[in-house]
């Protein structure tokens, strides 16, 4: 944690200083703002904390509800979520408040008695190294709390709107701020006031009934599975043992699922309803509360559970459904127009709540959105840019909702019994097995984007195989030579929409001067095609823009931070004091070395750049400065 | 982290419930209190934080300064400090936003060219295992912020009353609130206003120049060594490479110790300077900031440092002085007389800052003597427990002194050059050598209290070497069996007044029934002479005021959570919900064993009895039932 680069304030550091530039909230939404994001969900809170982060750019946020949320549907947190709230500064606050899902047990009917469950299972939730974070739960409102505070603590000082329903939306071409937004206000105290926003984007983060979507043509697509399900989250006294743990029950009575929160006591369990008739919906069948305890019970036999509170329950039917496109230029249209409207989360993609995922997808989805805006608003990169989103996320999508459509369907099948090879049903081990095979998927790693201009085609990826390119930036420990403390390399990379360059030295590099990272930096530096000289807006600070990171083999005692090049020992702020933290050693006492982890070219080393939402956007040689250069000049623009 | 045990709140965990017993903040300080703490420095803010802790207490802190500091003299922070500060639940963030201490670097004239200064030695600055925390420095001024919010969000919500000096302070035996203090305001809205408080007890924690202390005829004794040193934080430009590492150079100039601070850029400089004369002061000296930067500058030589920017610097004569006693009661008089009124911290003891040991030991006084004033006012201990308070911390305070004098002559002793076998002064290896071997104390490991009412004798010490009866618990993984998490164990350990019982189980106990472990388990919670049965107040959870855990051998998978007994899962709270988070086992992948780690005999375990404060009170076998109840009968009372 860096502070204290402009003087000294005796202060909590995650309390940012106030930009003057910034946007002040006010009892009204202003009237033209560049971003406004509608909806104060994961995927409109993920949106707003990153725009909070960049106070020149002003956004606003409106949701229909009127304040923050006590309750959420949300609560299972994938370990490549906790990578990104880390880059909002709060992934060690959830790590202590959250419940650890560390392994997940199967069970299914007995064999002798199948109306009693015992336990045929027992895996490891998340494959070790998978992630420096652990795979979590906690109540998707506490979510909304760390990020509501990230942006009340942010440059910005931004606030939600509450009580701010869209009436309606167009977009008016050729115009400089071209969305105009009508929202009507629903609180009792300005009922059915409408306030009007100009906007040059808007980002729809309304739910699975979006407004946003609605108005840009878009529809959900897809089926239901006609299979109603009961949630609910209880204090309860039982004596299944495996009440802290994420548990999947089989049993002729329906399946069960318990996943224990945070806390030590609550925990939350879905439970298999009835199946519906064709074009039958929930809402008809009159389930009530006394009926999923009743359900639970049955399947818990031979345990017993009394369910002494219930602070949430919900009863819902799987379905997935998914919009074939995120943004408001329609497919084929993408050489002639340019995207003015996004949706991201439930807006585009609803699934069963099961595999966790809906949440970290959403979350992703605006993760994903947010540098581009920021880099377009900026004019740092062309507006062309921001059709990635809608291309990158929407195959993202896709992928979630094949998954999801397999996995509710095993879960909602019956178990086979021992010795049923014939029978219909989904034997307990198969399901079992399906679960561990999806555990990279499910921890949110499964994403991979495919080449594009911001995407380089994986020509140098023997250099580092282990970063593979078009998928996230995989951390691990390494050593700070400043003063040989250990650290997690991929936590260098913020929320600020910057674009790591780590560039893994070649063996010889602490000493070479002609060739290797001293070269790159040397190139960074002062090559008129170095894109830090080219894109770096004058007058900010040498790393605004790239911020280059440089992992040595040798041990810290062996590299001398004072022989180090200018990038790797910037000067900066307005007293020029040297930035030391970028200069790391491989050798960290205890741990494995990143070289190996990674598979990286001990000879040669590499170079590998990651975007701005923390994925890996190319590895390169550290010589090829052309290629670096021809990347970048690919999507930017000179400062 | 526990919570949600009596009803779902959708909220910060940090933030507790206001409880209805507590003593309401006003505008004046309320007339009667159980404790009147005095001084808001770091020993005054653990006694009220602690105290916050119990709102049926009624605690009041009164502090001269009209509000919270900027900035303080201290910054280290103590690896047993963070395991401290874990109790109360911020040691995570003081992780995250300190500087940590990794590794010391020490510099010598170069033997060439004395003039100038090179590096000789580099030296890990903790052991490994030491602590499961780091070394850390940061601004005082955050460490108060962190009590603060800690005494802000705890069920008592207090708040200090600032701007209130004490004038006099009167102890009136036989009254039911004893001591009579009465306060100055001294805000300009105020000033002069007389305010006076009776209390049952005072802690003064003012200060080197204590009101308090005065007020009971107490003195610091010692003296000074007649040597001005000056300290500065800066932020500066400089070609010396260790500026991220704590650095200790001897020059011809005289001695410079660089500490790094937190956020990367600031530092803290001590400079020695001159000499003083017999009986001469700092303050007559005229000393200036331009003196101690050019004093630095010169002792830096080759290197270069330009000066940014000054938070804050001081000039200050080393000296080391000490009280005999840390109560009003007379030496000699502990058998007829109670104590009424205490002091810690400066108040008592002073010394050179260089070994970062003042306000580690200030906020480890008050947290010896918090847990015990609470006990007797709840009624569970006899006073008589109060004269541990002195006896404990007046010792190891002298154990400091004469380390402090030690270490700061090597500190100000000239260096002698290399081949120099004769001369005066200091040896730099010698110098090196020293701190090294004094790692542990000034980790603040060092302190062992001998046995008294509260420690028991080290008979059975051979059960578990590595818990020395006397010394603070040393903490180590272990996986929860209810979840299969590691934790540490010692983190079970938080400042609720509350006594920890650390059962390691032999080999056979996860099912031997009639001794070992369940047997222990089955005493505490059956025997008429359980001291749970007869020390915990009706009405009360099974363990309110003894907490045992029990550490198994086995893997978690072997170990079955609904077979362990009542006292390993209590039902608690106003539902009985069972608390799950009290068993583990000793394998946790990955990790060292702890029964290897703490020399735990396998064949018949260990009983580990831990003070409220974290200090091994007693090591007894498992079956040593009748052992363990006289233990307790000693000092506690019926409940």
């Amino acid at each position: 944690m860096q502070f204290h680069l402009n003087g000294f304030k005796s202060r909590d550091p995650e309390v940012h200083e106030a930009s003057p530039h910034a946007l002040p909230h006010g009892d009204s939404v202003p009237q033209q703002v560049d971003v406004l994001v509608v909806g104060a969900g994961p995927a409109g809170l993920t949106m707003a904390a990153q725009m909070a982060n960049f106070p020149d750019i002003h956004t606003c946020l409106v949701e229909a509800k009127e304040g923050p949320i006590h309750l959420g549907q949300a609560d299972g947190i994938a370990c490549r979520t906790m990578e990104m709230f880390q880059a909002f500064g709060f992934a060690k606050k959830v790590e202590e408040e959250a419940c650890w899902i560390n392994e997940v047990t199967f069970w299914k009917p007995d064999p002798h008695d199948p109306s009693r469950i015992v336990r045929h299972g027992r895996v490891q939730d998340t494959e070790d190294g998978l992630s420096e974070f652990p795979h979590v739960v906690l109540n998707q409102a506490r979510v909304h709390d760390h990020y509501l505070a990230h942006m009340r603590n942010s440059p910005s000082r931004m606030e939600p709107y509450y009580a701010r329903k869209v009436l309606d939306l167009k977009v008016e071409e050729g115009a400089e701020y071209p969305v105009v937004v009508r929202l009507e206000r629903c609180d009792a105290a300005h009922q059915g006031q409408v306030e009007t926003v100009r906007a040059r984007y808007v980002v729809g983060c309304d739910g699975a009934r979006s407004a946003v979507r609605g108005a840009i043509g878009l529809q959900l697509v897809g089926g239901s599975a006609n299979q109603a399900w009961g949630v609910m989250d209880v204090l309860a006294v039982t004596d299944f043992p495996d009440i802290r743990y994420k548990s999947a029950m089989q049993s002729p009575h329906g399946t069960l699922m318990v996943i224990p929160r945070e806390g030590g006591y609550l925990v939350r369990l879905y439970v298999e309803m009835d199946k519906l008739g064709e074009a039958e919906r929930v809402s008809a069948r009159g389930i009530t509360l006394d009926h999923l305890i009743a359900a639970a019970q049955r399947i818990l036999h031979p345990y017993t559970m009394e369910v002494k509170e219930v602070p949430w329950w919900s009863v819902y039917e799987i379905g997935q459904r998914i919009c074939d496109k995120y943004d408001d230029v329609p497919a084929g249209q993408e050489g002639s127009r340019l995207p003015r409207v996004f949706i991201a989360g439930d807006a585009c993609h609803t699934h069963s709540p099961k595999a966790g995922q809906g949440m970290n997808f959403s979350m992703q989805d605006t993760f994903n959105l947010g540098w581009k805006l920021a880099a377009v608003l900026r004019g740092q990169c062309d507006p062309q840019l921001l059709h990635s989103y809608s291309s990158e996320r929407q195959v993202a999508g896709q992928g979630l909702i094949d998954f999801d459509r397999e996995w509710a369907k095993m879960i909602s099948d019956k178990p086979k019994l021992d010795g049923d090879t014939n029978g219909q049903g989904v034997d307990p081990k198969a399901f079992q097995k399906y679960f561990e095979q999806h555990g990279r998927f499910t921890a949110g790693m499964g994403t991979h984007y495919p080449p594009s201009r911001i995407t380089g085609e994986a020509m140098h990826q023997g250099l580092a195989p282990g970063y593979t390119v078009g998928m996230r930036f995989h951390s691990a420990q390494v050593l700070q030579i400043n003063d040989a403390k250990p650290v997690q390399l991929g936590h260098a990379a913020l929320a600020d929409g910057r674009w790591r360059l780590y560039a893994f030295a070649g063996a010889q590099d602490h000493v070479e001067e002609g060739r290797g990272l001293r070269a790159l930096a040397r190139f960074l530096a002062e090559s008129p095609d170095s894109p830090a000289r080219r894109f770096t807006p004058q007058g900010q600070d040498l790393d605004a823009v790239f911020d280059l990171r440089g992992v040595f083999q040798q041990p810290h005692a062996e590299l001398a931070i004072e022989s180090m090049p200018v990038m790797l020992r910037p000067p900066k702020g307005r007293m020029g004091l040297y930035d030391y933290e970028k200069v790391y050693s491989a050798v960290v006492r205890h741990q494995p070395n990143i070289y190996d982890l990674r598979g990286i070219d001990r000879a040669q080393g590499a170079l590998v750049v990651v975007r701005p939402d923390q994925y890996v956007a190319h590895v390169l040689p550290l010589d090829a400065h052309a290629e670096l250069a021809a990347f970048f000049a690919g999507f930017m623009r000179e400062a």
